[in-house]
């Protein structure tokens, strides 16, 4: 099967756009027309995109250049007509379920950003404010079930691991649904999709029949980490800061598997939301896993953590090597913690309320070189404040690395320059240089050039 | 069992309540605390008051004068705290499921309506945007269930009717119910209650499981006609011209059994909207029906029509009397056209999107004398118009006879004073002086001294 | 409506009959039109009556002389063909879902009793055979729920009561369903009716779907008290006394309404297994319970229990007169004791096997004048051996009044003569005479001529 | 993890042994510990022991020889005490669901099909007759749902296939799986587990909550093809000619990956059916396919049958190779004709009927030195009794290669002698050369030496 073959098809919504007033169908077309249309597009075409192995939004993108959607009013409500869409997203010329919802799922949040962007526009200013988006947010996604006691992992890791590395996280899902938890992740391959295939199985096997795939993307990243078709739960936050608020607080604990700058910017940032002093006594199981081949990576990244956060910080996760048993044990105590700590402070099992989250946290950060210059990388720093200023660190190479925006900052003004304290730059040095070395900077095959320059 | 047995409790949501941010919960908090407060309390009241047999809104409130509503905020969510509550509303310390759902559902209809006041303030100037409230405000009720086929039966009538007509109207209920059909009522005791209860019978002996019993109330009537507890979906709406719309938008055939001036009231809001030219081809099934001893009381109603309205609206609706099985085959058979109607117009089934609803109808008719003197009962006005403005003499007869409002106008200002064509007040008088001889103006046992004068 | 009007329709099986083998359908038919033809017409019959008030099966049978049934195999499995056939349990030509139903539990049971003669033929020696019979037959109905908290609330009573004590028998079944517990009764009209109707209107309100309407019959009673419609479980039982052992094993409590010899017989064997030393640490809630009315009834049952069985038996029921709440109370209380019982004892909550069960009262007592005669009514005996006694007595007066094999004996040979000693029989004869002046022997309007002796 | 890791374990029943009568849990325990003792604990070994990948009975059953099952009577029920069991059937010492389901499964079947051994003991002498067990022994393990459309898969094919067809029989299961199809296959690995863990991926993306994963199996081979917990419903026919009338009843269309004697068996024993008169009609979807590898194998097994059953038998299948999708598409193309048919019929969806098998399908065959020489392998004899033949002579030929008693009786009577006509016989030795060549008659690795001669 060829890539391009395309298909025209017509379909109608499953979920919350089921029952539409004619003005809302009207605003839909009219946004989705105008514009939110290219928004829409590339999103459904991320979706539609979804058995593809490729992880380059813009070959994806560019594959499909004549991919169209019509937005029809209809008595009853809206209709789309696709006209030359991927082919593999249907079978026998009707679309996946999955990818039927997903699509729908999409035109859903896009249109709830933009009505909730006029709303909220002059609100969002405290952290409380943003917390409440997420939670409409989420809720509009129709994501929480209040009463269903706390079972959501989230699965962090590098969407392009090795086969070794891709079989575990399969493993690790596998132990996880056998023990009735759900899978939380941010959809695309790698780690992403490994936790829930193997869920999947187990979750057959142990008859749960209501078992949750949930994805959270955003539209920067969605295209290239499209939706895998397990997924029976998906929502697009419009940012990313939004995305790791709604991973922390819909989620009930966090495995990370081995990645690259990517994967250490969201330890960082979650590291940096448990040192909050409000934080220190709300459990939050945390565990760091990866088959025996990944040990030396863990080794370095605790290090990093023990030269930079230090101690405490360390105190907050758990790794485990090579046991994908008992990394799901491990997450399985932790959700009983959970439970505990739920009830016994009468808070929600649908939505982490207590968690602090500082707006260094939750306020967008431009990587620009002039940003990434200003870091405060210092000891001297609270300790979490200096997870931040790590985690914009990280998230400005990540930028540097892939994204458009980034690759043309650095090809016109040089490597990012970023200072601090020696006692700092030399381990994170180090670990960039280590990412490197393993080639998780990039796919494999390609020479990296680094996008960064450490001054210490 | 007296009334006044009381009994304090704290009650958790069931339903769309159960999800809420703390922003929500704070709100509701603060508007159940402030200006709803009262607004809730009553309806609350009422509620709880399901099983009671009067219909006097005044003598509930007045029998539990301590009953207190305390709305306590939580990490979780909502609670409510309720003091000196009416004891018939629990069973052994804990309140019946539906009373708790209704109760919940109160605050959504409340909390919706003053949050919707405002975003709507400037713009429900159009008939479409009235229609647009009634359909948003129904889809945060859950009212709409997309694919589900036509089966809504709104049954209107007396609430304080006898006992004949009362058993006769449980009858219908039991064959409505029998074929599969569901009730949408106003709520109360009397006509509003027998098909339900009727239906509620035949629904178990068919092994219906998910049998729906709509209740469609509005603040200032709710007191008065409390929903009866197998009401399993209740919404509160804003004011009686939304509450109608809604009953002919939600509702795909409606039943008239035998009553006063309210009834009249809504065969002539239903007359006029299907005598609107635009809404000829659209069937509606409409059937009027109660027993034997009914039977001339439907002559005078026919008479009063074909004199005033004339040929044309007769045949909008069809007369059944003594014949409780023959009415509701009638209405399987308008289900019928009506599913083959919306599937051949592509029209939704789970709301009347087609019907045309004139302004005069959307727009709250206040009966001042100086407005009822003002209605143009002539004959050259087009067919329509005049049915809406006898409705609105009709509709203020009623605000005479029992509302508070009425009740003191009539005393400070005399009568009401009708105008029109003697071909029109005449047979109009002669139906009212009809309703007067039958008590269907007051509750039997009390003198009536009418509320109007009708000037030829 | 009249009675006879009658139609004429084709049936497929809902429910354990759907699935058939080709040889099973052949064996249904043969057995269906041979042998067992007359006995499953007759039930069939009987169901379709269902809505109807007659108590007289000769009148219900003779009314449709030319009901004919048509047993049709096909490859999918079996079809019934009805001709003649009461018209009330169709509606528009189709027949009542809960109707349908029965008919087909009518001829499984039939046909289940009639496998299982030749299969137990010489086993059903033992008591412990007789109850595991039952046991199977119960479960060939599906009619244990493995793992359900007790909650089956078995009510007896007169098929015949007046209009209050069935308005009363209806608020207990409300205030029984409102509690959460089901009904089992033995089918047709009066007090097994009332708690049904009661229930189904309960468990409405409190949004409970999988209430249980159980009804329990056998073919000699079952033209005579056909199930209404609301029963949504049915077994016909091959004997009284498989029957009565079904009711007291499946059921977790038991009310007792005002009835005639009938409900004594009743009592008398529940007290006589109650009494039963084995069984002596076993709850079994029984509640005797009528309205104000029926005061004077229950002292005097209460009187003649004390004068005959004494104390001890008094202590195994509770009377409640006049507060229908209060008896639902006290019904639910027993069934936490219940609960706790078995989860103690490890035993079963869907079937009774704790109790024992004397051989005296499993085995079928033929009431001929000669075994009436030898009936051991003296105070020497056992007491639960009394008891057993007694129950004969009642239920050869039962037969004697009202049943054809009875009706022809005492023309025959006279009056049973009932021996005893002094101190059981004038209180038994007191009993007895409250009956008929209290019209219980006998449908009201017919003069009562007593058809036993007592000798003391 | 080690394969000898061991574990105590209590378990109690899910599904149709939850509820038993006492005398029914006597019958099991007696059965279990005395004549089935055996044959029990062989079958709970086997499902234990479902991860693994062994394929040697005697391997699993040496590596656990403590392993123990006690069965004890309570009150309540029936319970397993197992001693020394497989640690990998349990998650952190809890039974996984579906093992748990599968070993009860396996105790009602033993127990079955000993108390209908002695039930039907001198009735199975018809075809009919064992057509109606094969019936009843599949509806008591609740495997037929009446109403259900037609779509159940049935994959034959080898458990030791390579890698590349392994990976292929997922693809094709993925394909069939997202058409909304169920699988059903003989349990045990390769081509039996391949199809499950495709379908049960799609079924999740096409959100089938219901899908059927059933595996048929028989206690001879059950311990060395162990069903995988996919399997969600597993029934042990008593022997092979039993086992395989399942799968032509229960399945609507087969397909056939490749194998090596037993496949060509299993495709011999079909399409001998088929090709009975009376079958012609009747409409049975057979698909062979396989990845592009295995086109000489299909290409020589089609002329295989050209030579030996001719042209005719050739339009009963059609073999699909290197299109997964196109062999899915092909069933379910097969399917809507299967359907149609059945209702044009008016035969039953989940039991097919109409299909004769002559009795020699039905009969056990003994491979034994003197049946083998006696196989009448001429082209005179009807097309259908040849094949029958040939499929015994294949059959033979498994026994003589892996069954206990095969190679003892090769052992000393060397190998079996197979006569016949030279046009059969010619094809048929090149038709088992290539198998011993592609390395089909036995796991790859060890040296096949034929345990038979063909005589020409």
């Amino acid at each position: 099967m060829t890539r391009h073959n395309t298909i025209d098809a017509s379909i109608t919504p499953i979920g919350s756009l089921e029952v539409l007033s004619q003005v809302e169908v009207a605003k839909l077309k009219q946004a989705g027309e105008n514009g939110l249309y290219e928004l829409f597009r590339r999103c459904v075409l991320a979706i539609l995109n979804t058995g593809s192995d490729s992880d380059n939004a813009k070959t994806i993108l560019e594959a499909y250049p004549d991919f169209k959607i019509d937005i029809i009013q209809q008595d009853r409500g809206i209709r789309l007509n696709l006209f030359n869409a991927p082919a593999d997203a249907f079978v026998d010329g009707e679309m996946i379920t999955s990818t039927r919802e997903m699509v729908f799922a999409a035109l859903r949040d896009i249109v709830y950003a933009e009505s909730e962007r006029e709303n909220f526009a002059t609100e969002l200013n405290s952290s409380s404010d943003i917390t409440d988006y997420v939670f409409h947010f989420l809720r509009n996604a129709k994501m929480m079930y209040p009463g269903e006691a706390p079972r959501i992992v989230v699965c962090w890791g590098g969407h392009a691991i090795g086969k070794e590395e891709y079989k575990y996280t399969k493993n690790v899902g596998h132990e996880l649904g056998i023990r009735g938890l759900d899978i939380c992740t941010g959809c695309g391959p790698g780690a992403m999709k490994g936790p829930m295939k193997g869920a999947t199985i187990s979750h057959a096997k142990q008859r749960i029949l209501n078992a949750r795939y949930i994805g959270l993307t955003e539209p920067g990243i969605i295209a290239a980490e499209a939706p895998n078709p397990i997924v029976n739960e998906l929502a697009i936050l419009p940012d990313i800061e939004k995305r790791l608020e709604a991973f922390v607080r819909l989620g009930h604990g966090i495995i990370i598997f081995p990645g690259g700058a990517g994967t250490a910017e969201e330890l960082l940032y979650l590291l940096g939301i448990l040192l909050h002093p409000d934080n220190k006594d709300i459990p939050f199981p945390l565990v760091l896993t990866g088959p025996k081949s990944s040990e030396d990576y863990f080794k370095q990244l605790n290090d990093f953590i023990a030269k930079t956060l230090g101690y405490e910080a360390q105190q907050k996760y758990k790794i485990i090597v090579d046991d994908y048993a008992g990394a799901a044990r491990e997450m399985t105590k932790g959700m009983m913690e959970v439970t505990e700590y739920r009830k016994k402070t009468n808070d929600a099992f649908h939505f982490n309320w207590r968690l602090t989250i500082d707006p260094i946290y939750q306020e967008p950060f431009d990587p620009t070189h002039e940003n990434m210059a200003k870091l405060n990388l210092h000891k001297e720093a609270p300790i979490h404040e200096l997870a931040a200023n790590l985690r914009r660190a990280f998230s400005g190479i990540v930028t540097g690395n892939v994204k458009e925006q980034g690759l043309l900052a650095i090809e016109k003004y040089g490597p990012y320059e970023i200072h601090g304290d020696p006692d700092i730059m030399e381990p994170f040095d180090e670990l960039l240089n280590s990412f490197v070395t393993q080639e998780r900077m990039k796919l494999p095959g390609s020479k990296y050039i680094p996008c960064y320059r450490v001054i210490r």
